[in-house]
């Protein structure tokens, strides 16, 4: 008997290598601040050598979602791959150490476990260099469907849909959920991600998805256009619920002809943004599976943001749950 | 040609794994709170199984130490040995990108790299369990006598007295350092190491050593007295510096019948105490290089010191010349 999940997450099994610097080591390097992009082995090696000192923090989109739920007492479960070694053995505990399932074999060879090199900015503004080394090697075969019928939702990241052997997971992954009458939720991850897979994601979103998580640019991408009203009207069209985040200014949620618009939460000092977007939706979803109505799971999830970018590492630190009750009740 | 070096040093090339957890935690474990054990491999597996979720940042006191150096603009070098694995790599790319050189080859095969599991309680403190793996198979030949012959300050730890081969190897450097007219430094790292090497201890410091660094119980327990003035008097009597640390009370000074006390630093919330005697050492070292007075240099230590206890990591985040500059000059 496969216990019954509120979460279940299938992402990039990460660790987060952080560092600080200026933005002028980016723009040396030609590299977009603000955004996230695939690198190779041989790349990551070169910006890590001229990386400063760094501290390594289990991340992974969806991973740090999924950990989010568990940190505001949701149950949880996450579908990734690491690979066998000292990297992966990090990941693996810290994940089941917030109280996620976690049980994706490790790759026995191949690439090593991902990793996220990320240069923060003084102005608390994240660049993420990912090499997924082994979250590329998940497969269809990797999912338990019973684990994937038993969750109440299951949350796929966009940053996943990249490479072909996760996304067929992926898909498969939804087909058992929609089999079993189960929702599923979608992130869009990042305007690269968008532009790379836009049809799909549009597909998915017209056939397949229950919720949708996007920030504004990632929503207007979505819908090629720079007007966000008519980017989020579209969205609405298909979606149960559309969520859209917009950082300090909090966010939108869209749902059957209803708009409830929340504010941010005040941050004392932004650290890092990292996992901002991931936090929000692990929030929202928790509060879902407490019943919590619309407006206060997004919310929630704007607590849960702010927690996490008071400090360097995409995983909460705080007690969410307290931070939730004293603010919320 | 070897360049000239302010401070080389040799110690224990560990990675820090940092968890929070409540004081259950430690005594639930036979652990006393804010003491340093070794531990095997198999109580590692079992600790860090029983942990949360953690932070790898790298460690080790005497390679803390000259990262400190090296952030206050003094040049430094570190000898310790890593595993050739993903936590060697990271220890190897952090000291670097502090500015230290590091030049020790990995060990080709044996114990992976060594690693600290921190647990920090709510009140800042750290108890530490440290597994050396890969830093006991440092050996006298894996010292290269010109560079310890060029380097004004020769510094050692406590902790590594502990393995035969490392201890073998730190011999070997004082000899080279003396007969070169270098000075010696030394630190007693822990109540546990002194209690262990007292006779060690007592005879490094009658015969070698020119500057010691210890705080209040491990000076104490190396006279076993409770009285820290005679233990403090009996210390002075050997080394031609004798630095005492009192945690927020700041450090003492003893030089050739002299007597100068410092106070500690303001800290707006202590994080994470690891670290603080690691950098007052570095913090010292590096204003003696610059020539300072010792009562500075001991300020200098305090100002460092107190940057890295307000956050979690033993190697400093803030600007520590900006520190220094804006409360000495």
């Amino acid at each position: 008997m496969t216990a019954r999940t509120h979460v279940l997450a299938i992402g990039n099994a990460l660790v987060d290598v952080i560092t600080t610097a200026e933005p002028a080591f980016l723009a040396e390097r030609g590299i977009a601040k603000g955004s996230m992009r695939l690198i190779g082995p041989d790349e990551a090696e070169t910006l890590y050598a001229a990386m400063g000192p760094g501290r390594e923090i289990s991340g992974g989109s969806a991973a740090n979602t999924v950990a989010g739920v568990a940190a505001l007492g949701g149950s949880s479960a996450f579908v990734g791959r690491v690979a066998n070694d000292q990297l992966g053995k990090v990941f693996a505990h810290d994940i089941r150490a917030a109280g996620v399932g976690f049980t994706t074999a490790p790759s026995a060879n191949g690439n090593p476990t991902g990793r996220c090199l990320i240069v923060v900015t003084p102005d608390g503004d994240r660049t993420m260099n990912t090499y997924l080394g082994a979250c590329q090697e998940l497969s269809a075969a990797d999912l338990d469907a019973a684990s994937v019928a038993a969750a109440d939702i299951l949350y796929l990241e966009g940053y996943l849909w990249d490479p072909p052997a996760p996304r067929d997971a992926m898909r498969k992954a939804i087909a058992v959920a929609r089999a079993n009458g189960r929702k599923v939720a979608f992130t869009l991850s990042d305007v690269f991600c968008v532009e790379g897979h836009r049809a799909d994601f549009r597909m998915l979103l017209e056939g397949h998805v229950d919720l949708m998580f996007g920030n504004e640019n990632e929503v207007r991408s979505l819908y090629q256009t720079d007007d966000l009203e008519a980017a989020m009207a579209e969205m609405a069209r298909h979606a149960c619920i559309a969520v859209i985040t917009r950082s300090e200014k909090g966010a939108i949620v869209l749902e059957g002809g209803r708009r409830h618009e929340v504010p941010g939460e005040a941050v004392a000092r932004v650290v890092d943004t990292t996992g901002a977007g991931d936090m929000f939706a692990g929030g929202f979803m928790a509060a879902m599976a407490e019943g919590r109505a619309l407006p206060d799971c997004a919310r929630v999830g704007c607590i849960a943001a702010a927690e996490v970018i008071s400090h360097y590492g995409a995983r909460p630190e705080a007690d969410l749950k307290a931070l939730v009750k004293a603010k919320l009740g």
